[in-house]
């Protein structure tokens, strides 16, 4: 019975999420679909509050990360039981025995997920159900248990409210919740591991740019790559961040913020530092092209790249209207090379670039460091450009609850 | 003083190792050489014997990497002041904030060396001052601190003293000695860490084939990938291992044991599950040329794949016999396809392949599964082939102090 159940809810579970992420859900992104292991269950939820809660940190303090609410939400599971009991406890360290594999292996994923509250103390998540997904697809790429994501999604919620004074209402602020699943088996040898820990964390946040949009200046990289065909670029796992730091800081050595991860002979544009890609061009008749590149195995399937890319296509097709947006848009997820992006600059038909991802939601880019020259990208007075400042105003509405939306998931209402 | 003296150890460290890793030690390998921070230091270790020591295990029930010893490693390190207090203490858990990046982002580098003891109590390490090197260069490429590799050398030597006794005597037997860096700071952001901890465990283990030697099917693997040019594969990083598991998982539902991982249009050959790959063919003068990929980038420099190329280069030149190996022997570090291997097989030239590493040492290859087919790899009854054979008995001769030789560091004597 729990698994006809199980397999139902992964066959709607997959529908639903399927043109979101079609290059990346497969025919069998549910490994234990059929397993008899117990799956996560809310009903088995146990919660221990804290004896004693912190201090609120005072907002204008809120360094992205740093500051951690009471409580987190833990989840072991092993090859022999499956999910065991979910436990809301205090924020606190974990135990790990120094053989247990992710310390070894980097046998460990992640997801980033935002809660708002509202003037009104409305707690609500955006689209939750597509890291829930993603979660389970990094968890299947890396041989670790799959779970059920709504049940998950649940016991997120459960957290959520318990924390709920810890989310700033200030504009711009959230709570920023991070689910990690790491493999806990304790010996040397490498295998899928025969024990593994889910947790959630969750971290107040204010707003990435503080002082407004602050265009970014990137280093256009050809001596390391971010991914690669048959690698893992197109999953949430801890292996894709870490070699990412060292070429960072060569970056800032030179003056940039980022990388600006090039792929292939022809330097295929992929992703800007941990964030999804766009460009938009102007067409030769005046059309605004926006662009970013295809779910082709390398690219992050990102929860801010797809919503832009649907709120872009509703505006060009007609069933939404975003503000100031008066020229013809289209919408293309296909290849880009630097020589288009420096032909562009060069004929003017270039018209911005951004990143986009959960933590700075849009972030423009001014400059691109490529091949021992500059290229100026250009950005608008107020740090945005003419495409990505009407799509991330009405983001921000969805997100935050001031425009409803079907995205936006209420935990908590008053 | 300390500087001068550090500048100076990297420099010795530097020029002793080159020639043994030419690809990969690069100009600045050593990133904090200049850095007034305190470097690991011998004289500050502390140790903190057990109260309860473990029984040791029977040598039958030893399977790799499920024991370990009464006692670990730990060295704490943070930007501001530097290596901390090296201290010996009873072996058990790590506690960890859940926000530590080695559970978000894998930064985690790791070393796997052995240690012997024969049967007059005399224990040595097998060219340890290699897996120092090396961990230097993946701590570097993580964004992770660096450090005087003798004087870490010196403590692990320290740490293998005191569990001598678990070291069993026994032929092929040998204590598992495994270094450990993780990145511990405690915020989401993603940078070079705050803080980290060095640590080694110890493991007893038996032979890897105790009933002798057994050849393994592999699965010429061409929709995932170990490595890329611009990639990690060069170094000994978690984030190399983790995305391994669920294609060797694939591979094992095929009825092959490991993945034989190819890379880029031709497939060339690159390393078999965790292991160096070599391949001998037969010239058309009679001629054997034993084969290993360069280190281009995309491989890791194994201490076992140096040993070997340095005992065939040696027994080429005829400064070393290498007992029933009459033939002409080359060496080369190159590129092989599997055009190359498949035509060697059909033509009756394909002499051996086996794969080459810490662990296993030598593991003889009998079957390739590559496009649907299945290709039979040579091998000789006794499991090997005509080139491992000698060349392993020698270097294991070397390893347990049989055969005296340089690559021996002795640790304890009675």
């Amino acid at each position: 019975m729990a698994s006809t159940l199980y397999r139902l809810h992964t066959h709607l579970w997959r529908a639903r999420n399927q043109s979101l992420f079609p290059a990346v859900i497969g025919a069998r992104w549910m490994s234990n679909s059929q397993s008899p292991l117990s799956d996560i269950q809310h009903g088995r939820l146990e919660i221990n509050k804290t004896s004693t809660p912190k201090k609120l940190p005072a907002l204008e303090t809120l360094k992205f990360g740093h500051n951690f609410t009471d409580h987190m939400l833990v989840i072991p599971w092993n090859s022999s039981q499956g999910w065991g009991t979910p436990e809301i406890k205090p924020y606190g360290p974990l135990s790990l025995d120094p053989s247990s594999t992710v310390f070894h292996y980097a046998q460990c994923i992640f997801e980033g997920l935002k809660a708002y509250r509202n003037k009104k103390g409305k707690v609500t998540l955006f689209r939750p159900d597509l890291n829930m997904a993603r979660m389970n697809l990094s968890a299947h790429r890396l041989a670790l248990p799959t779970f059920n994501g709504a049940a998950f999604l649940d016991l997120i919620k459960e957290l959520v409210r318990l924390e709920r004074h810890w989310i700033p209402q200030e504009n711009g602020h959230s709570l920023y919740i991070r689910p990690v699943m790491i493999g806990t088996q304790n010996t040397i040898g490498i295998s899928p591991p025969d024990s593994a820990l889910l947790f959630v964390i969750c971290s107040p946040v204010g707003p990435y740019y503080p002082d407004g949009f602050k265009p970014v200046a990137l280093h256009g990289t050809t001596e390391y790559v971010r991914a690669y065909p048959g690698g893992t670029g197109a999953y949430k796992i801890g292996a894709n961040y870490a070699p990412g730091v060292f070429p960072q800081k060569q970056a800032a050595k030179s003056g940039y913020v980022q990388n600006l991860w090039l792929s292939g002979p022809e330097h295929n544009l992929t992703e800007v530092g941990t964030m999804n890609l766009f460009v938009v061009f102007r067409q030769e008749d005046g059309t605004l092209e926006l662009v970013t590149p295809p779910l082709d195995g390398m690219i992050l399937p990102g929860v801010t790249r797809d919503s832009i890319l649907s709120l872009a296509r509703s505006h060009a097709a007609g069933t939404l209207r975003l503000p100031n947006l008066t020229s013809k848009l289209v919408i293309s997820e296909r290849g880009v090379t630097m020589k288009e992006v420096c032909d562009a600059v060069q004929s003017g038909r270039l018209v911005e670039m951004f990143g986009a991802g959960t933590a700075a939601i849009v972030s423009p880019i001014n400059r691109i460091g490529y091949q021992g020259k500059d290229i100026e990208i250009p950005v608008e007075d107020n740090g945005m450009g003419p495409v990505s400042r009407p799509i991330w105003a009405d983001l921000v509405a969805r997100q935050t609850g001031e425009v409803e939306s079907d995205w936006s998931v209420v935990v908590y209402e008053e």
